[in-house]
């Protein structure tokens, strides 16, 4: 049995995003049923919408940064119950028995999770997954998470991966008071990553190709910003950095961050998940530096985040849109003219 | 007061090595004399003969893994004594007063490590430092380490520079019993890389392009062998190595070594310390790897290798040569013809 729900569809990589009903299938015993109230807009919606990474499935319901509110629970839920305000990430299920999601781990599912949108759901006969540009979804518990009273819900719906992807090696890597944290890139990605760093007890700075975003970063946290191609500044800060949290989208250097790191220290990519240009193994070696990656984050993890968002009072800065302006937010969001994510009103949006 | 020693010089990039008579100061205090009985020939020592990294400072004198007998002390000398049998490896200085130095990782020095050879020793007149292919040395005692007396010392001579280039990242990174760990690359620095993986517990895979080198790999102590040429055998082993030691001398590409690891896997790069090519920032990410690098070790940790490789008979597989081979032996080495590390015996230097 399944239910007609609205939602935000492409149905091409040439196609703008429009109304377009899916079903969603009825809870099960496992199962929580939620009305979506905010969706975030990650620029990975825009990339998949438009078959940017050749994998993308049509109809393509993107969203992935979602917050909601519980409407029905299967009978054996015990975590949530009707009207609880929830939130869902990048994932909706996984393996549930490799040795990373044992771990709580399921972004590192051997077997891959079960994404969001655009994925595909062995439980439900390899149904493609539709995202959080929709009215309502249904998702096993065990990938549902809780959203604190005292956050706003829409401002709390990037955390669930602008957030989750850059908290993640931020405590993974043990970022804390006493080091110095440089947040390389100032978007989505590393708007979060200077309001943790700093809540975490960091001393933030902000390196950024681009002098104007100063002052919106010390407004954010960071305690000095670092413009990257000024080579003095970039000399007066070598071998100084703790940790380095790389949220640059596209390919990049890093022989010039590298320069910046002590002896031991960690740079996590997160914004470039793609081919990388060279770097200097010399450089490399001759402080013992590390180069990790980090992916979005496991389920109990998130929560923590979510938790710890509560306790500081961490949110992102959005911009909120309704769902028929989602097409003019892509053409802005091409152009980095958004500060720093963009979430759907999903009351915006008629039922269908 | 100097004193002169016989050693071998090249006097310029083109020039072959050819006798060459140098001063030594006399032992100061804190310093131990040392009748230099073997020296491991390091590829490095060619690259900064041939000036290949443009430091070269001529004459040059290498040599940087020095066995040798004390014959005289400092006054305030407490670690050794005349008769002792000691090592010298790749530093004989630093700063001694930055956080690395006073960690015992002399090897990260602040302000640089002074280098056994082609080093500015600054202690003593900013004098070029002259190395290992010598008949003695002067050494400031913190620089100076003790070898066991139940291993061949000329055997035990690359341990200073092959050894503990291998041996670091190792226990930095914890490898040991109960993990699966590849060797990448079977020359000077691998064949170490083997012998002590094996010898801390570990389940090691040989990985190298050359199907001809599997026996030997096993003969040193690797369990299995893969030939990373081989696709379905790249394919098996994939995502199972809990740790790679990567000791390839040349620039060359990570990403189907990365494909290699678990999640939370850690690549060391010791070989190739010079420009690399690109890798794909979503293989780090995806598995949350990491990619490190390791610069030779301190002088604690020398020490602790030393006495590892008493207690379980690790040493290198050594080819004795004269001092007069040293060219012929370079050539050799230029064609990888050398398993796995040259030593000179300086019995065949005759005295200045």
């Amino acid at each position: 049995m399944t239910v007609t729900v609205a939602s935000y569809a492409a149905q091409s990589a040439t196609d703008s995003m429009a109304p377009f009903n899916i079903e969603r299938r009825f809870p099960e015993q496992d199962d929580v049923a939620i009305d979506i109230l905010y969706c975030g807009v990650c620029h990975s919606d825009l990339h998949q919408v438009k078959n940017e990474w050749g994998n993308t499935l049509y109809p393509c319901v993107p969203g992935h940064e979602i917050v909601g509110r519980v409407t029905d629970v299967g009978t054996s839920v015990s975590k949530f119950s009707v009207g609880d305000l929830v939130a869902v990430g990048c994932l909706v299920d996984s393996c549930r028995t490799c040795e990373s999601c044992k771990e709580g781990l399921e972004n590192y599912c051997d077997k891959y999770p079960t994404m969001t949108y655009n994925g595909i759901d062995h439980r439900h006969g390899k149904q493609v997954t539709f995202g959080g540009y929709s009215k309502h979804i249904v998702v096993n518990e065990g990938y549902v998470m809780s959203v604190p009273k005292n956050i706003d819900p829409a401002a709390a719906a990037p955390l669930l991966c602008a957030g989750i992807t850059t908290w993640s090696p931020l405590r993974e890597w043990n970022v804390g008071a006493g080091q110095k944290v440089g947040v390389i890139g100032l978007g989505g990605l590393g708007h979060m990553g200077v309001k943790f760093a700093h809540a975490m007890g960091a001393h933030v700075v902000m390196i950024t190709t681009s002098p104007e975003k100063g002052a919106d970063a010390v407004r954010l946290g960071a305690h000095e910003v670092l413009v990257s191609k000024d080579k003095e500044q970039m000399k007066a800060h070598r071998g100084s950095f703790d940790f380095l949290l790389d949220t640059i989208p596209v390919p990049h250097p890093l022989d010039p961050y590298m320069m910046l790191m002590k002896r031991d220290a960690t740079l996590a990519l997160v914004g470039a998940v793609e081919p990388m240009p060279g770097f200097h193994g010399g450089m490399l070696a001759a402080r013992r530096r590390r180069i990790v990656g980090s992916m979005i984050g496991g389920i109990r993890e998130t929560q923590e985040m979510l938790d710890f968002c509560g306790e500081h009072e961490v949110v992102a800065d959005v911009e909120m849109i309704r769902m028929d302006e989602i097409n003019a937010a892509y053409e802005r969001m091409e152009k980095n003219d958004v500060k720093y994510r963009f979430v759907i009103d999903m009351a915006s949006l008629p039922e269908a």
